[in-house]
């Protein structure tokens, strides 16, 4: 088995639910069937999984169930701590979300500036006040913040968590966040997302 | 002036919301500019953009506010009702969303079973009961369906709008929905999103 690739890493979660789903029916998997399955090229999916199982046999395929342990194994070999900062509308229900599960993640604690929100707790994480943040994630080895403060706040919350040693931010303020730091910065676009709708509803 | 694809009626959003960002600094932009900003390719740039405006310059590219009030034109001439079913902590979240309008889009009215919930309103959106959904739909001439149920119960959800005239459905819960109906089904993955970072964080 080769070296893992960043690009691999960060396919990995939609294999797996792709597998997951075809389990049922497919004892074998290609990788054409895969490729196919997910609009992605022939000779990537091949290389990608070449690099995460070394059982695939040729006209064959893979094994769904070996497949799926394997790239099960690497995903949660990850282990890292993850917060969310804004215990507003938006950040509550992502605290209650009950789809991180099966990816093995789990958000351990938010936080808030709302003295009423603090103390508090949602879906058994607590909410903790903002001057806490760095301590706590620098104790807690934290490397994932999840930003759900109102857009004004949220390029300073973004620095603050980066500055708190977080290496990677999933935004859903509608705000484009900037850092000149290593950091993957993911955009939830909820505007976007309902704009192709409307025009595909025509 | 040529017919617009569906495809690049679908891309439509994403170049409005870069032209916006940049249109501070720039007063012209040209397609390929456009293209490596979004990371897609320049014929197909060129070509999409040919046919929402038809005063793109050779060497010059075209006036960027020019372009965005053709792009707006297009997009908020699209006029259709949207409704969110469930009005639970995502569906109130989404109904809460700020950054919607943007886009001219609105959503009208939340449908849902609860009893407690029913006659309320949520950032100025009542709640109605699931009974009306049909009649409300058909004489509002709702086309596009949000759901923010319970995954049990997303799929039946789904069939209940489509049944209800709805074109294009935006759907919150971690389950897969099908129909063999011509109906634009977005998966909205959030699941997929935090297990992408969590890779990407190491």
């Amino acid at each position: 088995m080769n070296e893992i690739k960043k690009a691999t890493l960060g396919r990995l979660p939609i294999y797996l639910e792709f597998l997951r789903e075809v389990q049922k029916e497919r004892e074998t998997v290609s990788t054409s069937f895969i490729a196919k399955g997910l609009s992605l090229g022939d000779v990537q999916v091949k290389k990608d999984l070449s690099s995460v199982c070394n059982k695939g046999k040729p006209k064959i395929g893979y094994k769904t169930a070996e497949l799926i342990r394997d790239i099960e194994k690497i995903i949660t070999n990850v282990k890292t701590g993850i917060v969310l900062v804004g215990a507003g509308k938006i950040g509550k229900a992502i605290l209650d979300y009950d789809g991180f599960s099966k990816f093995g993640l789990n958000i351990v604690a938010a936080f808030d500036n709302d003295e009423e929100k603090i103390g508090k707790s949602e879906n058994g994480k607590v909410i903790l006040p903002m001057s806490q943040l760095k301590e706590y994630c620098e104790k807690n080895g934290i490397s994932i913040g999840i930003i759900t403060v109102p857009k004004l706040f949220a390029q300073e919350v973004c620095d603050k968590l980066i500055d708190s040693g977080v290496k990677a931010i999933w935004n859903f303020a509608p705000v484009k966040l900037t850092t000149d730091k290593n950091v993957t910065i993911l955009q939830e676009n909820l505007a976007l997302s309902l704009a192709y709708l409307n025009l595909m509803s025509i």
